[in-house]
Formats: C-alpha cells, structure tokens, sequence
C-alpha cells in the first residue's frame, strides 16, 4: 500500500492553522459523546521509526480530558506475556466503554518485526494475520471504534531525523538500534509494511496512512481523519450486526433429551478408578508443565448438577501452583464495560498451567440471552465469535476441555429441596435458583443450540450425566485424562 | 488455502443418504422462505476443471422451484464485454431479490485465469481483488446471500478423471484445453486458486472448500452448506449494516448557500463560446473513440433549473454513434428487485463511448432518503458504496463527470410559473414538481451532505451556477473539454 500510496497536497500554513484549531473544537466536543453514547475507541499508531508516532498522540491527547483516556506503549514483552496467546497482551489494553486509549505501536510492529527478523514462519504469519483480522472485526462488530494509522516518511527524511538525534547528546538515546537498521534496510521494511497493511486493510477498520514529514500537517491529519472515524462511530451505535456464516468444522451432537441419563457407577468401582485417574492426571500435570501446554478446562451445567463436586476431584489430582479455578460470576462494572470475552481474556492460565472454570463465556448465550443482559443481535453473534476465540487458543497450543453437567428436571428438584432441608446447604440455594428453575425450557433450548453450533471439532462439548455425580466424576477425569495424552503423545 | 485444508472424513453411504435426504426437505423448505423474505441468493460454484461443478449445481436444483433459480454458465467473454469494467458481467448477472442464480465458475475463474497465463500485472491482480472484496461486500451489505463454493480434487484424481473422459467418445469434448493445462501445472495451479481464496476469504462471504472425490458426499457437503448459510441468512434480514468508515480522499467543497448565483454571460459572447467548445468537444470525442476511453456524465439538479438544455447543449456536439443520454425515471419492479446500483451497472458505455446521465445513482441518497423509499441504513451507506462504485469506473479507465445544476428558490418559482403559464411548456411541469418544492430545505440539506461526502479527487462535484441558464452551459462545456483534455493529453 505504501508504494501506490501518494500525499494529499498539503496546505498553506494559515489553512493548516484554521483547519487545526476546528478539528480541535469538534474533538473535544465529540469526547463528550463518546463518553455519553458508551463508544470505547481504540487508536493504533504505527508507522516508520522517528516518525513521531509518540509526538503525534501528545497533540491529540491535548484535546481530550484526562479521565477519558489511556496512552500505552507497547514495550519489550515480560515473561508473562511471553506465556499467554499473541493477542493476549493487546486484548488486555482495549479501552472501556466511553474511554479511548492509545497504543503507541502495536500489534502490527510486533508481527512485521518478527516477520522481518525471521521469527515467524509463513504458515504463522498467515495466521497471526488471520488472528488480527479476526480481533478487529470482533471489536468494532461489537462497537469499538478502531482507527489504524501509519505514520510515514520517506528513507531520506528518516535518515536526516536519526542524524539530527544522534548529533545531540540529549537526544541520542531516542535512536533505537531497530530505526537504524529499519534506514538500512528501508525497501524491504516498506514492502513488509505495505504487504502487512494490504493484508488487514478491514473495510470496518481500514489502515489511514499519514503523511509525516511535517509536524503541524501530520497532527491535522490524523485528527481531521479521527474526528471523521469518530462521526461514523456515532451515527452506527444503534445498528447491529449481520451475523456472519459458520466456517469452523462441526461436530454432531446429540440434543439434551436424547441424553441418557441412567448410568451410574458402583461405589467400589468409583473408589478405585477415581484413585487411578487421579494418579495419571497427577503425572501428565507435571509433563504437560514440562512440555508448555495450557489447558482450558470449562464446565456448564444446570443448577445442582454436580459441577463443584466434579471440580474438585479433577483439582484434587493437581498441583496447586500449576493451576487456577476461576468461579464466574455476574460481571463487575469495570468487565461489563469491556468486550464480553475480555474477562476470560485476562484470565487465561500461562503456557504448562491448567485453568478451570466454573461456568465461563458461554452465559453470553445463555443467562445473557435469557435474561435480556445483552441484544439479541449480540447473542447470535457470539457462537461465531466464540468459536474464533476457542481457534484463537486453540492455534496458540491450547488443550480446551469443555463438560456440560446434565441432569434432569426431577433430579434439580430433589436435590433443591434437599438443600433447602438441610442447614448446612442452604447457602448453596437461592431464590434466583428457583427462578431459573422456571425457565428450564428456554433454558434447555439455548443449551441445545449452544452445543450445537460450539461443538466444533478443535473444541468439542462432553456431555456428563450427573444424576449420578460419581458416573459424571470419573466419565469427566477419562476426558481430561485422554485429551491430555493425545497431545503429550 | 488449499495446501492446509483438511477433508473431513467421508461418512458411510448409509449416513450420506439420511442426511442427504434431510438436507433436500430443508432447502425445498427455505426457497419459500428466501422468496418471501426477499432475499437474494447468489452461488458461486468455482473449482478444478473435471471436479463437478456442472453436475453439483444440476443437483442442486432438483430442490428448487424452475421460477425461483437461473444457472449461469460463464463462456468466453462477449466482444461487448470486453469493453466493459471487469465486474460488468457477474454484476448484472447478480439475482433479484426472492431469487437464486447459481453461478459455473465465474471472477474467480477469471482472475486466476489471467494471472497464471501473465495477463495481470501484480499491481492490476491486487486491484481485482480489491474490487472483488468490495463487490461481494457490497452485495452482502445489501441483503444479498452469497455463498462461493470450490470443489476440490487430488491431482491424481484429476488426471484419472480426464484419462476417462478423453477415452469415450461421447465425453472427449468435454475435457478443455484448460483442464489439460491445469494438471500438467498442478502445483501452481493450486498455489493461485490458494492464494486468491485468503485474499477473498471475507467473513460474510467465506470460502467453502469442497471435497469433490465422490459425487454423492460431495453434493451433500453443498447442500448443508448451502442450507446452513440460508439459515444464517434467514436470521439477518431485520439486520441494518454498521456504516463504514471513509477511506477515498475527498475535495473540499462549498455549501450550496456559500456559491454566488449572480453569475451570467452576454448573448454574443455566449454564441461564440458555445461554437468554439463545441466544436473542439467533437474533435476530443473522435480522440477518444480512438483513444477507447471511456466517458460519464452524471447531471443532477433542481427542478428546473436547466439540466435539459444543457445536456443538449453537451450532446450537440457529439456524434450520435458514440454517445447515449439516460434519463433516470423511478425504478421498474425488475430494477427495484436488484442493488440499487444495477440499472446503472446495466447502463454503462463502453471504452470509447460517452453516457451522458440526467439524473443518477444519487437518486439514493436524495429523494430515495427524502421520500424514505430505502431505510436510513441504506442511504448512509451509500456515499461509500458509490464512492466504491465511481472508484471501480475510474480504475477502468473512466473519466467522470459529476454535475450539481444549481439555482435559488426564487428563481425555480419563477420558471414553475412561467411553465404553468405556457401552454406548450405545461407538461414540463407536474404535481410532484410543486411538492418537492415544499421540500426544498430537507433537499438542501441532503444535496451538501452529498456534495461534502461524494467529491472524491477521482471526481469530484462541479457545481453549475444556472440562474444564468446560458452560464451554466458554457461553464459545463468548458468542464467537459478540459477533464478529456487532461486524459488525451
């Protein structure tokens, strides 16, 4: 894209002044409607080394009121980030809903780099591509403003700024090793740069690319262009989205009522397994540490059917400092204002760590759908969504393990009313339990939908009848059991 | 794309047939649906040649109403075609709304086509694909389904396949020359259809890559595919579409209350330079012919403000074999049922001729707004969709010419009532005349933001000062004669 690329004229200066003190006004008018309207706003600066990248976003931030926004630099990555999914370190930063922030660099420096420098293979850069376009068009399908700019000077003005740098002593520290060897190598930099942008030029998140040689005429770009992004923004907050064809393959899987729910298991039979079971996964645990893999352990279920029980018997085989279990519950403020998965996001386990959830990102689909919590629109969306974010682990070297804990009505209520009846348990019952008791079949016929349209192959659903919770513990601990050893050989 | 995929497994020919039969009911059933929910519904069936494209979609149809489908073979292209933009014949191929067409082979085939045999330059093969991408957005921005199929096969199989054809004959003909070449270059062959596939995998018109070893798994991969995306398809239609953000550069352009009407011209003088323009307006013509570029003039205006004499002041000078003028009434039923863009697609000339429009395509985003006959949805998008479009013309080679005919309210009152009052000029002058008049504010309002959106450096608006109706002339004269000079040289 760079090379076709041409400037636009630039103005006389007395235009540049007009034109920037009006793309001024309109921006600081216009942050007042993003915080009101709810629109998280994600600006993305790359471009050339000593294009002013960090300049540029001071100006802009000069516009905006502190409490609104976030300015992140994109560093060296720490040893955690090291460890979790590529896309980890960004999705953590996305703004909250009213806010923007920032990112001096991102995403695309880091992939063109390792590009650049032979870290990545073509089959990975071909799907860290696939990765970005799918973490863009997720965020602005779910309402995020994300506006792309590359800052762009030609070899000569880059070299001219690096030698201005390294001639003063106080700015020398400013030239990175990575902007002289960029100016060494600057056609084959363009060329990654321009095949990059070519490549992720999203028709909802297209690349702007800003003419950098001068400071003021740069600065008027990127907020003209801004506040034109910010415009549409607004005028799309009531839409909603086509929901998007299926491209993941597909498992088939039986619907709930044609579930068997009569198996059950001796308790001597339940002893003993249970012993054996937990003594393999104990051994995988510490190969799979060895070895780096992450494991992804979900569990959904009907009230009382047994998921904590369950839980505890596969934690039970674990060490505990190379595992978590993370209990969801409703969203706190600060989640809710955020893309629905981003508390799942932050809450991955490092390579060679185990996480288990009690329930997880599938009550989008299901209390969320139910309870109205989100738009129809967006529950539909979120069986596609959820399956790119299960490829997204699953590309990354992710076991992910997913239990549905069935049980029938009958069974619900004997074990409800037991609950009620006995002291000791009757924290474990609450009204919205009753309630949700009544929904059942709504309920059931999300979960159905929900099994069928997230069962794909990479991430399939196992069903546990858990009438009989021993059946379900040691029918859960053969799954994990079996997953790890196909990946551990 | 190609070279990762993975077959699913083949199910038994037992299972085959339940589900094919299943997957029959199903589509039977939703092309009721597809007609009553208006949607159109475009297959593209692109693949290896002797894969079974021909026989798949033959098929297919056997579900299908005769009324409700069209399949259409794409031969060589037409001498006319050949002088049209490259996305002239699948466009005005695309369905009407309630209807499929199923497309054998079709862009894809094409551009793969011209790349392997060297006839695209890399940079004209990357603008295909651009405009492939925004071709199918647009149609799925506009309620479109489009579902594009590849039927795979191993080399192997392929060459088994020929050697059987070309060993009867009854079926030797049916192996090209194309197919020939295509297994001797299989590797190759498979890198472009790869390559072209990533670069068009758009997610609301992803690639399915069909397993085409055997007919009957084959027809039933089709055929879920197919009703799964009907499925999706189905639940989109309330949809509205978020707007995109603008990515063409735009000129800078007054507001109609800032353009002074007080312009006007002697009769002498207007005598001589209407000879004069004319005359070397029929000259450029000629140039052009030889030249084959090709020329569009778009008028839009006020009622009566004049757009009818100038047009003819335009096309005097022009031989009648080398120009067509169109005037733009309501659509008719079959025009509605498709884009909206389609009776102008239809109406393009070819290289070397000149279309002289009164009035446009921006019908969509001034009375089609006003008079709410598309949804609020439909003509915010589509400053970007006929920026998209006007980009394609230009691409091609166009020169286009956009003009405003501009007067004040005082002035139109003036010829209403001048035109009321002359017998031989009454039919010039209608009911709905008078009511768009009572809606000359809302008017003003969508004609700027139209002219502020619209004016791409690619082309621009003129506006034609016509209180002075013999100005106006003059002034859209000299325009023309200046932009054909520009491109003649």
């Amino acid at each position: 894209m760079l090379q076709e690329w041409k400037a636009m004229e630039k103005p006389d200066e007395e235009e540049i002044k007009a034109r920037l003190a009006a793309a001024k006004e309109k921006l600081a008018k216009q942050q007042l409607l993003i915080k009101e309207q709810k629109i998280p706003v994600l600006v993305l600066m790359e471009g050339w080394g000593t294009a002013g990248k960090g300049s540029v976003i001071g100006q802009v931030i000069q516009n905006i009121d502190p409490r609104f926004f976030k300015v992140e630099s994109m560093g060296e990555k720490s040893e955690e980030e090291r460890r979790k999914p590529f896309l980890y370190r960004y999705f953590r930063r996305i703004p909250e809903e009213g806010k923007f922030v920032f990112l001096d660099s991102g995403w695309m420096d880091e992939i063109v780099k390792d590009e650049l420098h032979g870290k990545l293979s073509d089959e990975d850069y071909a799907k860290r591509i696939e990765s970005v376009r799918r973490f863009e068009r997720q965020l602005t399908d779910n309402g995020y403003l994300v506006m792309k700019f590359f800052l762009h000077i030609p070899e000569k003005e880059q070299a001219k700024r690096i030698g201005h740098l390294e001639h003063e002593k106080d700015t020398v520290w400013r030239v990175s090793k990575n902007d002289l060897w960029q100016n060494r190598h600057y056609e084959k930099c363009e060329e990654a740069f321009s095949s990059y942008m070519k490549n992720t030029n999203l028709p909802s998140a297209p690349w702007y690319i800003i003419d950098a040689k001068s400071r003021k005429w740069t600065e008027l770009q990127v907020l003209e262009t801004l506040t034109q992004g910010i415009e549409i923004a607004l005028s799309n907050q009531k839409l909603a989205v086509p929901l998007l064809q299926n491209v993941f393959p597909l498992v088939r899987m039986p619907l709930l009522a044609e579930v068997p729910l009569d198996k059950e298991i001796e308790a001597d039979e339940y002893r003993k397994e249970l012993k054996e079971l937990q003594n393999r996964l104990g051994e995988l645990h510490n190969r799979l540490y060895r070895k780096k893999v992450p494991v992804i352990i979900a569990y959904e279920g009907w009230d009382a059917a047994g998921k904590g029980g369950n839980i505890k018997r596969i934690a039970g085989a674990l060490d505990p400092r190379g595992y978590e279990v993370h209990p969801i519950a409703s969203p706190e403020p600060h989640e809710k204002a955020r893309h629905y998965l981003w508390r799942f996001w932050t809450r991955l386990p490092k390579t060679g760590h185990i996480a288990i959830f009690d329930r997880t990102w599938y009550g989008r689909v299901m209390v969320e759908r139910l309870e109205g919590f989100c738009s129809e629109n967006d529950w539909m969306r979120a069986y596609n969504e959820i399956n790119e974010f299960e490829k997204e682990l699953h590309d990354w070297g992710a076991v992910i393990i997913k239990f549905w804990v069935q049980i029938d009505k009958d069974t619900q209520l004997e074990r409800f009313n037991e609950r009620q009846n006995t002291p000791e348990k009757q924290w474990k019952i609450t009204d919205e339990d009753w309630r949700n008791r009544d929904k059942w079949d709504a309920y059931e016929t999300a979960v159905n939908e929900m099994i069928q349209k997230t069962s794909t192959s990479y991430a399939p659903w196992h069903i546990l009848e858990s009438v009989d919770k021993k059946y379900a513990r040691i029918k859960a601990l053969k799954i994990v059991v079996e997953e790890l050893e196909k990946v551990l050989g």
